[in-house]
């Protein structure tokens, strides 16, 4: 009789998983571009724990997670929106919801996740829960047209922000009541909006111009104000000096009251005065920078670079503003991220196959992960954060 | 033969525990004072998970996360260290490590937790592993005197900060070799420094003093430069008003350029621009304040009172600095926390024996829930942020 006791328990418990006991504050996820997966790692033993494939096409894709930083929510460039489970390393559900989309994220709340699209054109709105649609928003402007969408972000109060590549335009979604979707219109922004990118309090949205001057910041604590034009001189530049990749504009990095910004297409990071939106520095790097990330206590700000120049890292000081490091990961450096307090940062080196782990306070190499073409490196405290 | 399945399948996974699945990134831990017990929470849900209890004097307690969220260091009044498993709801391990101790910290990478003692004066260091004692740190001053330990901090770079009550010192201890503690001491910094704060940053230490005029000012990135008052006219005032209880320092908020602080003994909240550490506004408000927390955002700060009026709460707007709202959450308000993204805020009412939480864009109460005198309220996402 006593063979039987282990199989009732099962029975009772039925919502109860046999799985090794795992916090999820430490966890993290690494995409693979080919063969297309997901690593799932771990940033306190410095390892992989898992690899999920099945997962469509991954370049270019970001991820968001849930307020328990138990799911991980991919956005694939094929429209493929998939819904991870961090504690049993599997797929919880996967869908198609749209034919080309650029990204995504995740309500304040933590119960809708966004996707912003390219074909067609706008947000498509989940239950984070079911991935069941709850909202649909089609980015019509002009002549009955459809518009990309660039730029998605979170910010506070249950909204959205995102800009119309085609329109030129910003709207701000209210997503209180999902079935009742209020939007907020900001036309005339600037010729082709994107990407953008939202201050990590919440505040400011800036949207980069691909065929204009300057970048379009809009305060969402005073939106009557409506769009401004700011830093007139940043643009691509004339021909002479070719753009290799355009800088992701949310990688910009925010220490203190200075944000560091990827000049385009010059070998060159741009210091802002937050304040007064002025430029206070250029520092020369040594290319064109792609992502310029701050440490999260702002002392360091890391950049990377686009080809030829993408096997190097440097560092900039940013109580000196001085370059106070240069390191070479491997090959193909596309992206890194911080541990949550700033003791390490993970790096990939795409055409090496791996990821590089360094103490950011002596610069030493930690350790080396096999990783298959990686490109994007998503931490799970980004749970906690606003505007990602 | 196919009833021994299950048996054989949990022999095989003998390290495997059954338990409920759970994500560490939405719990927290409320301190009820009597009984002394914890109730672990789930701000997703809006629930009470499970309540632990024998863990000593929990007056005056408060709590760090591993940095995996899934265990909670709770520090007691009476010495008590205790390392507390959210994912199984059972004590792990307990240690009474002082005599008499007012807080703890927890290393940037983790590894480390620091208690600051009144008896015997100074600051014990333990494995968050094991909670071994791995650095012993007395607080010597003076003829071989021990001073009382106050406004224990964890910084970047693998740093405790700490303030010696009776010796006016404030010491930054580096432990990344904790077998050879390296100490910088600052003297002199001003009478009776009785509690700290890090900005959020993790760049300033800020000390208040007792028994002297302003507060005490330590920049972490410029140590050459000592320490330095600020707020000169920062002090108790004369023997007109009495301190019903000098307000806690870790409370102090920060949102975007201003630091909002309680006044001391007086119906008002300072406002501070943090570039020049310059008063820029008193805000009136109806009693003396404890606690000034900004939500995640920055744009509301809230403030709770001390006796007799610490029935109510109140909520200033950063944009216009004004009073917005008044709220009555109960008898004995001692304490309020943040949802990590800011929708939500959980308030201790000691007595009336409940927690309330309201929406902070509506100010509606969403929820109530029964606690046994409840005190401090501490959320799991702690573990991402440095200086708590």
């Amino acid at each position: 009789m006593q063979h039987f006791i282990p199989i009732l328990t099962l029975f009772l418990f039925s919502q109860v998983t046999l799985a090794e006991l795992r916090g999820t504050g430490d966890l993290g996820v690494i995409i693979e571009r080919e063969p297309a997966a997901v690593q799932i790692i771990n940033t306190t033993h410095n390892k992989s724990l898992s690899r999920i494939s099945e997962l469509g096409d991954l370049s270019h894709a970001s991820v968001v997670f849930s307020r328990d930083a138990r799911y991980a929510f991919i956005f694939g460039r094929d429209g493929g929106l998939t819904k991870i489970d961090l504690l049993q390393d599997k797929i919880v559900k996967r869908i198609i919801q749209a034919g080309n989309s650029i990204g995504g994220a995740i309500s304040q709340d933590g119960t809708l996740i966004a996707v912003s699209n390219y074909t067609p054109g706008g947000v498509k709105v989940f239950s984070s829960e079911t991935l069941e649609l709850v909202a649909n928003i089609p980015a019509l402007y002009g002549d009955n047209q459809l518009s990309k969408v660039v730029g998605l972000v979170d910010a506070p109060g249950q909204k959205f922000v995102f800009s119309l590549f085609d329109a030129g335009e910003i709207w701000v979604a209210d997503l209180k009541n999902p079935t009742q979707v209020k939007i907020e219109k900001f036309q005339g922004v600037g010729k082709q909006p994107y990407d953008a990118l939202l201050t990590p309090d919440g505040r400011y949205y800036i949207a980069g111009l691909f065929a204009d001057q300057g970048l379009a910041l809009l305060d969402l604590w005073s939106l009557e104000q409506g769009v401004k034009r700011i830093l007139p001189a940043y643009s691509k530049q004339d021909e002479k000096l070719p753009v290799y990749k355009m800088p992701h504009l949310e990688g910009w990095a925010m220490a203190g009251n200075l944000m560091f910004i990827p000049a385009i297409g010059q070998h060159e990071v741009l210091v802002i005065e937050k304040n007064t939106w002025q430029l206070v520095k250029r520092i020369p790097v040594l290319g064109q920078p792609v992502f310029v990330m701050a440490r999260p206590d702002g002392r360091q700000v890391w950049v990377n670079y686009a080809f030829p120049d993408n096997a190097h890292l440097q560092v900039i000081d940013v109580k000196s503003l001085d370059l106070v490091k240069s390191l070479n990961p491997g090959k193909a450096v596309l992206h890194m991220e911080f541990t949550p307090r700033g003791e390490n940062i993970w790096v990939s080196a795409r055409d090496d196959n791996r990821i590089v782990v360094y103490d950011t306070n002596s610069f030493k190499e930690i350790m080396r992960l096999p990783a298959n073409k990686p490109s994007g490196i998503f931490f799970s405290s980004r749970a906690h954060k606003m505007g990602l």
